[in-house]
């Protein structure tokens, strides 16, 4: 998506503000990183480690903190503002308002609406979806092609549903949410009795409860709770292709990168960070402010805040064969070594 | 899903059996753990470490092993089993099937069937499904909205897809399966050749074949077989999000937990489990009993049952990041150790 | 898939080459590996370490190098090519094309397929399947049931999409590209900015571009940039449930096994394997010519080819247990040999 025209800086400014130096008649095309910028581009500098790049970028404007607004100042025009990279989020929405299509409101004539489901003001139901008896759709919602919004499911307003979504039965999401492509919520939860016959299935008679401004990548799913429900807060961020198992709780503006996995019944803290491919057990307590880095496997409650690891360092192949081999006998070795000492 | 009406334990225990001690008049309105259970509430007490909880519960009648009865029936009624989980299993799928909607056999008429496709008794086609030519489904099968069931594809009696699954042309699943949203059965295998211009295609010329009783979770993946099946046996559990590769082979009532893999042409036995994030290279023999524990990577055959792990211990990152520097010198400080002994 | 009819050894030749010792005559129903081939298999011997099986084998024809040309013609008809795991991926592609259905050019009816889309010459458009204004589909290229391909979205010539693909707006594939089921191509990328209210969204702005021949595993996600494209460079192959996070750039033929993440702004280079569930994190480089095992934590650039390595020993859990625990006091153990090696 390249804007159909520039954009006058004094534009810009008037709509999200910030202090300009320089020329307000500079008309922009597009928003770039500093290394990648030309002359008709806005950059920004929210890392000092980068103050450098301010020497050699070509953009036209550059988005700083008052600290650089004299050496930004220095080679062209500039916004000064207390937040760089929050200015930028800001700038990208009222970029992607300007230049994507505008929204068409109205129903599909190839969706499958049940007469039974009720339609708020303004919702988009786009080209074959499936929404069924009493399912509600909130003011202004989007429901993207092919999505599935099953029975007595909910969906808030301005939340917005991209193709082929399903959200089962009894789900609820909240509003200004985002939904990606291919995301399953409320599949059931894995849940079963061990018998001589093989397994016998629990029925998962919860339902998945979601919070507002929630956002949610591509194919990633959450499990509807076995008893009561999958809980998930309000501002929670998940990345795609995240397995979030029944009765999972997750606390407000709690951000988790792809691929992790959250096991059944466990409560995650507000405002936490849990990195790529993380993945923690089921029915523990994650307390607030937690920070999970990528690929660690969490095995106990935590009850600290703070940051937790637990990779494996990779290296070279032939260092890790051999270090890899020797931690097999890693125990053992602690035995020699207090062997050693007592003598 | 509430249930619209409160259950006497008489009729329950009509339908399940067990030995009901206490009030038969007694009016369940929802099925609970103990610590969530209120004075409409049926709970149960399956693992005796929480038998404390009998004390303070506010169920209305809890399910328990003989062992525990008098203790149960001091504080109101119970149900007494042999197995109090299992008896919870088959409750759960009681109160689903008097509280859930009547199923509706018949095919949607938005639903895209092949007049050369075969459709048993009582079979349900949701809206916008697709059935391709030469496809057999039994009896009382129920397609979701948006399923693709390719040509040849076999879908067992009393199974079910939920919505938006692709069983692949060729693919078969057994009866009383149960397919979650978003799964695709019988994508190729990933095959190729090297060459001087690149990777050269191994069209993948088998299939898959999924015994009875199957259940598969949401967005798991089971590829095509390269020459002939990839197999899964009769009673197998999988979880969401879980890719099986060409010409794996898993033995029957294995259970896997979400998120791992198995590589090509590896064979898991039978009565296994397999943890959220556990992987397995491919080629490799696992015997009938192993448990593997959660984010695992097998790398050589099992021969033995028994639990296998292989996850780096979390820690706090500070910790971590001075062990793990450590560990990239392992094999030296063995090395170190040795010279030591010597001396 | 069974073929309808055995196909003469003389065909064979005459399609794919090589050089036919034995009888031309010899009539091959099926293509099998050497230990399950049967009278009318032709099998393939690509291994030395696997020439023992030319002795066992029933296959009727074994495709061989030269240098086992006599081996095989010894106990059967044999065809010598010099890369016979080459010449059995011509011969499956040379199966399916004679033994899978013929392509149907033509829309389904039941698409829903904008006037504003561009289609080419001999594009077929499965059931159910949404392509909006502005797309171009190249000739020949195959949409499958259920795929969603959004405005300004292009598909190259004789690519193909799988049922139920999502390809983003403004997102684009090459030629003769495959995309399996489920596979998300464009949907945001994950970034937000902190702010005392929660995390403000970073509008994605970008695309996603990916070359020629490229395919693309079932489930799989790859995000749209930030600013500029995420690339996926030609000859790609990416196997099932990876994750592409934004701006990542992954150079010629490289190949990834599943359940693999690369994060964003990470670049990849050409002819590089990365074993299934290994993982990159972000804003790293790695030069062509790397070799990352499976389960793989990469968490710094790669500047050298060459084999990496990353993932914990797995054993029996009760070894692992110990030496795990100990694993969290190995910088102190170092400490204590260090003081031993002072004495």
């Amino acid at each position: 998506m390249s804007p159909t025209l520039p954009v006058a800086l004094s534009d810009l400014i008037a709509a999200l503000g910030g202090d300009l130096l320089g020329g307000p008649e500079l008309r922009i095309a597009r928003i770039a990183p500093l290394d990648e910028a030309d002359e008709q581009s806005i950059s920004f500098l929210a890392n000092p480690r980068y103050q450098a790049q301010l020497g050699t970028t070509r953009a036209a404007c550059v988005i700083v903190a008052p600290a650089l607004a004299e050496a930004a100042a220095a080679r062209g025009a500039a916004i000064v503002t207390p937040d760089p990279y929050l200015y930028f989020a800001r700038l990208t929405q009222w970029w992607a308002a300007r230049t994507r299509p505008a929204r068409q409101a109205g129903v599909h004539a190839s969706a499958v609406v049940s007469p039974d489901a009720r339609l708020g003001q303004g919702v988009e139901v786009g080209p074959l979806a499936v929404i069924e008896a009493g399912a509600v759709i909130g003011d202004h919602a989007r429901i993207g092609a092919h999505c599935v919004v099953e029975r007595e499911a909910v969906v808030g307003e301005h939340t917005r549903l991209a193709p082929r979504v399903v959200l089962g039965y009894g789900c609820r999401i909240g509003a200004r949410g985002l939904v990606h492509s291919g995301v399953v919520i409320g599949a059931d939860g894995f849940g079963f009795a061990p018998s001589r016959d093989g397994y016998v299935k629990i029925e998962q008679l919860g339902n998945v409860s979601i919070g507002n401004d929630v956002e949610i990548g591509a194919n990633t799913c959450i499990d509807r709770g076995a008893l009561s429900d999958t809980v998930i807060e309000d501002g929670v961020k998940l990345d795609n292709l995240i397995q979030i198992a029944h009765n999972v709780h997750i606390g407000r503006n709690t951000a988790m990168a792809g691929c992790g996995a959250i096991a059944g019944s466990t409560t995650v803290g507000a405002n936490c960070t849990i990195g790529g491919a993380a993945n923690i057990i089921g029915h523990l307590n994650i307390v607030d402010g937690v920070h999970i880095t990528a690929c660690t496997l969490v095995t106990r409650s935590i009850t600290e805040p703070g940051a937790y690891s637990g990779a494996y360092p990779f290296e070279e192949n032939s260092s890790w064969q051999k270090n890899a081999a020797t931690l097999r006998q890693l125990h053992t070795l602690r035995e020699r070594v207090r062997a050693l000492e007592k003598k």
